[in-house]
């Protein structure tokens, strides 16, 4: 038996919903490869997606069809709701060849299923959706039209159900245990190695009631000159007195990410470092008192940027993103941003990270916070204290 | 200053290797998109390949030029020897924006240097290269003929110096020290994901002597039913008393991986099970035996065939690949196998994993090695014993 994360009835409305995206767009059939949206559907969890891995759906077919590397296809089995006949495999011999291509045997069951007309749509931008993958596709697939549907489903997946909430609410209490296993750790004269050694322990380990999973990026970890970059690696280097870092994580429950950044000073904070933080801290709170259904994205992005103003202080890179799955090689959904432009209306049960960091020429900070839309306002995903952690 | 891992000496010897082979194949420019083709060039180390990446290489220029999101730029003044001139941002606004794409500033960016014309190869089969990113190149750059670059730098990086086989080693020792970590901690009621965080803790904490790094993959730990799925994922359940398990992980020592893979059972193994280990072992000691520079990757391949099949067993998968640089989804180098049809010659710095594991329908077993091929024959980079580790 399966063992599958959410009942076969949430599967079927997730593949309802898609199916009439798809309808509207004028999709025949569209063929996934991004590993969120392939897990969103299907619940297909195994790291199979380094060779090339989809699935198809069709607005004809009752479940979409799963198509990989003949060794994962046990995977498919063991953790899909999916038909035997809708679990199909290609030999070894296509992994990373020189002289052949998955999307070969993958055409060759699309024209089996009468799936290679019409217009068929791929996620033209989407992480392992390469541009060999798609030439291949188009020369296999003569009479077909191919069309963009990038996106369609992370669309599909901005209103995360009860289920999915609970979930994330889970890997709130992951993120918030993690954090706190860091900032505890960190001392003048400890290797950062060991610090985000902690760290990944807490985000695996979770807690008592359930665990963690993998999250689609390492700890960002930047001390000493590291702290101007936002997405830095840690050394092996001790931690020196008198100097800042910034950890940004997640925690991971089935793939559900929450998201949360902590700056921490290593001795008594120098007054420049504390208005730094008291702005920063003061436009995450007034930004996440204003987060009520019905705002637009780029409406909570502007209560951000007039109260960091009041300080002097401007963010170039978007205040947050959507979250919900992820992947490697991000948490992000990659629809809705908080930033200028984006119109997305803010709806209750969709979730975002609003990354409230400044990265400026010499240092950094980032105090953030994971949160749902509720009907009301919203719901913060983390529990832990909203402000610059100074360890003395 | 920046951190570089090599001397920049070494950094200069490898593009002249990479521009030798780009005139051999008569393109002009390389645009590269792979994270480990940019670390290996440049050293760039950030995490920052979520949004489009990439460096271009012109055998005209003295250095790459980095092409990145703005806030990534601090990470390339941070990790490589590029001159300030030729590390290039474009402005947030183009990240995950569904009306810009990053494509056009860095086409701008290429005009400017007169790169715009002649052949130009890309990475078309990379996991970052996306469909979307190449037909966007291909409309910025209509002077243009593309060509496919994928694999060139790959395969400069195939024979390893000896810098390199270095961070190899401590790879090896970091990886060591997790699977040791790993079999020490599996009891039956232990939770699975608590043995994989003390695998995640002690990949990152490494030795005394240096830190870990993340590894492209996360462990693969196959207990329970999915011991017969190669890339599975750990659960919160506890292990099960006579039952066997898999576990697939690497050391990583600056992205330099050492991967390794032992089977455990828990509980006194089946006869079955003990002919089962028997033959992989005898296949894997038989192999590595004959492993040595000069013998093709196919012919390793059919050492391994013979010594199995005398048991009665078969692998359809490959028997191994090129390991060296890695980031998410793999830590294969895509390019050497150990399979029938691979002509590649073995030579000295040369380094391998040989995935002596087999999946059969109800169970699966993987005691596996890393080595380098030296002049005389070859150096395993791990010592862990090559046995089924048996835990009663």
């Amino acid at each position: 038996m399966p063992a599958l994360y959410f009942t076969e009835n949430e599967y079927k409305s997730r593949l309802f919903a898609t199916k009439q995206e798809m309808q509207r767009s004028g999709f025949d059939t569209l063929i996934l490869s991004d590993p969120a949206n392939i897990f969103y559907l299907t619940g297909f969890d195994a790291w199979s997606f380094y060779a090339p891995l989809f699935i198809v759906v069709s607005c004809d077919l009752d479940e979409p069809i799963w198509i990989g590397r003949f060794q994962d296809a046990v995977s498919a089995r063991d953790t899909t709701y999916l038909k035997e006949e809708n679990i199909c495999a290609y030999p070894d011999h296509y992994v990373q060849s020189s002289t052949c291509h998955p999307a070969e045997p993958a055409s060759h069951i699309l024209r089996e299923r009468g799936l290679d007309r019409g217009v068929i749509a791929v996620e033209m931008g989407a992480y392992y959706y390469t541009a060999r993958i798609h030439a291949e596709f188009v020369r296999y697939n003569p009479n077909a039209r191919f069309a963009d549907g990038e996106l369609l489903v992370n669309r599909v997946r901005l209103i995360k159900s009860d289920a999915e909430q609970a979930y994330m609410r889970q890997a709130g209490r992951i993120a918030d245990a993690a954090i706190a296993a860091a900032i505890d750790r960190c001392a003048p004269g400890v290797r950062e190695c060991d610090v985000v050694a902690g760290i990944y322990k807490t985000q695996i380990s979770g807690t008592p009631e359930y665990g963690g999973v993998y999250t689609t990026s390492p700890p960002h970890f930047c001390a000493g000159e590291r702290v101007r970059t936002p997405h830095g690696l840690w050394t092996d280097q001790p931690l020196q007195n008198n100097s800042a870092l910034n950890i940004e994580i997640a925690g991971s429950r089935l793939h559900y990410h929450c998201p949360i950044s902590r700056t921490v000073y290593l001795g008594l904070p120098p007054d420049s470092y504390i208005r730094l933080a008291d702005a920063v801290v003061e436009g995450l709170n007034t930004t996440m008192d204003h987060i009520k259904p019905g705002m637009t994205a780029e409406e909570v992005e502007l209560v951000w940027r007039r109260s960091i103003a009041k300080h002097g202080f401007e963010k170039e890179a978007r205040l947050g993103y959507s979250i919900g799955i992820g992947f490697p090689p991000t948490w992000g959904e990659r629809t809705a941003s908080l930033r200028p432009g984006d119109k997305t209306v803010l709806q209750p049960g969709m979730a975002f990270h609003c990354m409230s960091g400044l990265w400026l020429d010499s240092t950094g900070i980032a105090i953030t916070q994971s949160f749902l839309v509720t009907k009301e306002g919203n719901e913060p995903l983390t529990q832990y204290d909203r402000s610059l952690a100074a360890k003395t």
